[in-house]
């Protein structure tokens, strides 16, 4: 049974206030809170048992470099991963894309070659694919998405040509909530001989995810958003793709051997990951994903599509509210526009004084507000200590919003 | 006046113990301790006030990222910066470093190119620069050190040539514990239009230091060692420098405006920095930076003076231990090599069991230690909180080990 006060009460941000009315937090999209475990775990190794990792020979470095490296199959086991040598450490999915683009893809590209990906990723699955157009002229093959809010996953299949050298797609929109089929997608891609990057900062935190089932190449996740430190994430990458890759951020940890004239390399996943990492957040991540596992990530996916349904309703029952993006599969993510002259950030500003917390703006989708028509949304993102009566707070706060601007 | 017993009751971590004895924890040069303000600091920041910075507009979004950019002003004085959008915000040196590789250098080398740089660089400060002459036909030119360890500014600049794109080097030797006249490296390159980057990993730690005295282009720093968190750092980049840049990472926050077309960038600082940013642990290296400042600078460096000259007249006393590098200006890191049959690491191994953290292998800098003829050796590394006391621990310990193996 998931006990949803039990777990509110294991993070202690829930029980304060904002402008003297108790926090409801609903901008998990962008970065989620963090239980007390992960806050403890923090303070405990800087407290009581930090060194740096891996170069040591001594007490506290042994430990620490145990505790960090043990991180390292906590996240192949809550990936799926075939092997930890599979699962490279990164500051978050932004980082662990980029690694992609610079040691994967930019030996490949050639002027002309492709790059697919669809009108609703975040813009960190696109500007790295942006240097490589503005770099070395390859070319970006958008995929549009359903009037719902759905990707078919024949369309982004359809897409692949000959010249294609990678497909980049969302598991989760950020701004819709849509569920991408991105099994469908790898199959299709596999077939052609195209590897598939998917970018997972979303699904990973709202669903279970098994990057063998899925197929994929390339699954990047990103720890703050999955309850744990800043500054922490991994990539899943197949071990044949790491084996293709040259290394892309140089320093101490990734080398074999430097002399003055030639480097030889590390093996994965330390060939690349150079320098002294984030050893505290990686930890705290482990420590994070602990916490999710012990609730149980179908419960969690239960009690989120209980809200998604709830939320759904209620808002979809406020008349003068424009909620975007209602496919079939689609995670509690709601973005919505309000008739009369409500901006979004007007309506985040209002909702606020309320102790709601929404974002608004372009939630760096640029591309998506075009496709839909408007330059901002207002976002409400829930995650698993949310409930069905804060729910109900967002309904009041924009009903007041809606008098105020109507 | 420094009250040591003070300032080691700031740090949780040494009052444990390790192998039943008091741990001396002299393995600063690879990372060092956190004062518990630093460790609340994250603590408060994730149970009091946490949200993703700069695209909220509820309040504890705006609260986390007046904490979070409040830390780049900190920086900017810190090193002596005329503005604070040169200050730049990464996850280390090796980051930083990176991004000058691949954002300023990378597009302006042609094969052939050179890149200056002493023999006893890390890697972090070498690595980057291979993958140049592996990808770019750059061509690396090496300065050697003289039989102190000392590197003479001359041959620095006398290793310029026309074909000198940029000189990088350390202020400070990870190893020898040299400081080097980056002033002079600057003034003589400036004459011949070459720029400098100078890898402060160590020296903003011990002394100091004003990026505008120096007159440096580039000024690394790692928070890991600053006494702050582990994944934080920044860049000191003369604004001149990051106009010729083109950015590194991509993601959200360092566009203005994205089509599927084409991509505008954001201004200097936020240009360079991609993503959701370590929030926590430039927090916490803000309030660490605040604690070194508030002991004062000078202070610590007296203090750091009078180990520097006990540990070297303890050590230089035995006579079958050899300490690598006495150059007149040095700091308080000391290797070196045991006469007999004790390898460094068992040097490391039996001293640790006296709970003396020490560091044994090449520290990062193969060139160096192939350059003094060694594979390895063992490094006492002092910091803020350290005691003459400590070092006769270290001192008998060693007597031990030589026993052990005489």
């Amino acid at each position: 049974m998931y006990d949803i006060d039990a777990v509110r009460r294991d993070f202690p941000i829930l029980s304060r206030e904002v402008y003297g009315r108790p926090l409801v937090y609903l901008d998990n999209g962008a970065s989620a809170q963090k239980p007390k475990v992960v806050i403890d775990a923090i303070a405990d190794l800087y407290g009581q048992g930090y060194a740096n990792v891996h170069r040591g020979l001594h007490y506290l470095s042994n430990q620490a470099t145990d505790r960090y490296e043990a991180v390292r199959g906590t996240i192949q086991r809550f990936l799926g991963a075939a092997h930890e040598d599979e699962i490279l450490f990164t500051t978050g999915s932004t980082m662990g894309i980029n690694m992609v683009s610079y040691g994967w893809a930019e030996p490949r590209i050639e002027p002309g070659d492709e790059i697919v990906l669809s009108v609703m990723e975040h813009h960190a699955n696109i500007i790295p694919w942006h240097f490589l157009r503005e770099r070395h002229g390859a070319v970006l093959k958008w995929v549009e998405t359903a009037p719902d809010g759905s990707l078919d996953p024949n369309a982004v299949i359809e897409a692949i040509g000959p010249r294609t050298k990678l497909v980049a797609v969302t598991h989760m929109s950020n701004v819709l909530g849509t569920v991408v089929d991105v099994k469908a997608i790898c199959a299709g891609a596999r077939e052609r001989g195209v590897p598939v990057l998917v970018d997972g900062s979303q699904a990973a935190v709202h669903m279970p995810v098994d990057v063998r089932e899925i197929g994929c190449d390339f699954y990047a996740i990103t720890g703050h958003k999955l309850y744990g430190p800043t500054g922490s994430g991994a990539i899943y990458i197949r071990r044949e793709r790491t084996e293709e890759m040259r290394p892309f951020l140089g320093g101490g940890d990734m080398i074999r051997e430097v002399t003055r004239e030639v480097v030889s390399y590390n093996d994965p996943p330390h060939k690349f990951e150079a320098g002294t990492p984030g050893i505290a957040a990686m930890v705290g991540l482990g420590v994070a994903i602990d916490y999710m596992t012990g609730l149980g990530l179908d419960n969690i996916a239960a009690h989120e599509h209980s809200l998604r349904d709830y939320a759904a309703e209620r808002l979809t029952g406020l008349n003068w509210l424009s909620v975007q993006g209602n496919a079939p599969e689609k995670g509690a993510i709601f973005s919505f526009t309000m008739s009369g002259g409500a901006h979004p950030h007007d309506i985040s500003t209002v909702v606020d004084r309320k102790g709601v917390a929404v974002r608004a703006g372009h939630h760096c989708a640029q591309p998506l507000m075009k496709h839909l028509g408007v330059t901002a949304t207002c976002r409400a993102s829930f995650g698993l200590y949310n409930t069905k009566a804060e729910v109900d707070v967002l309904v009041d706060a924009l009903e007041t919003c809606h008098e105020l601007f109507a």
